[in-house]
């Protein structure tokens, strides 16, 4: 399985000059999709997994397949005014400005190990938010598996001491 | 199981006067979320569904899973600005003000059984524009499947016509 063959570049999105890395083929070929579940569910396993982490959005696409097929607990880290209920926040900045995610206090019991989900690593400062916030209630961060990373973006560089996992580097 | 029990009421959110219900709790029990995806997967097999189509961000979270169970294509309908590629847009009414959300072009293939999922079905407007999208495109919706439905919004006039399915009624 190539799985760049299910990657579409779309120039110019979501502004000019940007090369962007369009998921949605992949999602669209069943095989694809399951090679990818596969693969993802394989590194979680070896991490010891006890809790699955979803970065909203593209981070439930692949997050809550493989909570349902490992049986574990679906955590979302989500934006701002989504989540309901008691929570913890982290700010962080990206190109263009500040961004911030939140984390239900509950969502994970103390020392729980957690696996962490995107589809993409970029410049890794949507990443290391969701790391924090998991520590911030209690969680032990045991990993952060992608579909694809931007080497040139030096994400890793932001999340030095967690282990990265990424399935295709451009 | 009683699936009211992994569901909890957030009194005022996300304004006063507004009863909140929140599925986090139901994703935290792999037991709960297991009980939803089977119970949504036996629908859209008795639908015969060729494609699941999941709205943003929570029909994400249902939708993909019960597309990896079922071998079939996942087709994301997504809030403005997040699809790169050729796509469709429908505008709805919120009770406040005006909302779209768009569709890539080639994501359904021509008279292709689509199953829609979300989390919860209330005014009904979103799910009325993700079927007419799924519509311009070529799919035919032949079901829609919700895990809660809030009755007293009467989101099913909306969805007349369509076979609307949901698990917990409020």
């Amino acid at each position: 399985m190539n799985l760049a063959d299910y990657v579409r570049a779309v120039p110019g999105f979501p502004q000019p000059g940007v090369l962007f890395r369009d998921i949605t083929p992949l999602l669209l070929n069943a095989e694809a999709f399951r090679y990818v579940l596969d693969a993802l569910v394989e590194i979680a396993e070896r991490a010891d997994a006890e809790s699955i982490v979803g970065i909203e959005s593209r981070g439930f696409i692949f997050g809550t397949p493989i909570a349902d097929r490992m049986g574990l607990p679906f955590v979302p880290v989500r934006k701002p005014g989504k989540l309901p209920a008691a929570r913890m926040s982290v700010e962080y900045s990206l190109e263009y400005g500040e961004s911030q995610l939140d984390i239900h206090e509950d969502a994970v019991a103390r020392g729980q190990r957690c696996f962490i989900v995107d589809d993409l690593l970029a410049t890794g400062g949507t990443a290391r938010a969701a790391a924090k916030l998991v520590e911030l209630i209690g969680g032990n961060v045991v990993g952060l598996g992608f579909v694809i990373e931007l080497d040139g973006l030096q994400g890793r560089r932001q999340l030095e001491g967690y282990a990265v996992h990424s399935l295709l580097h451009y």
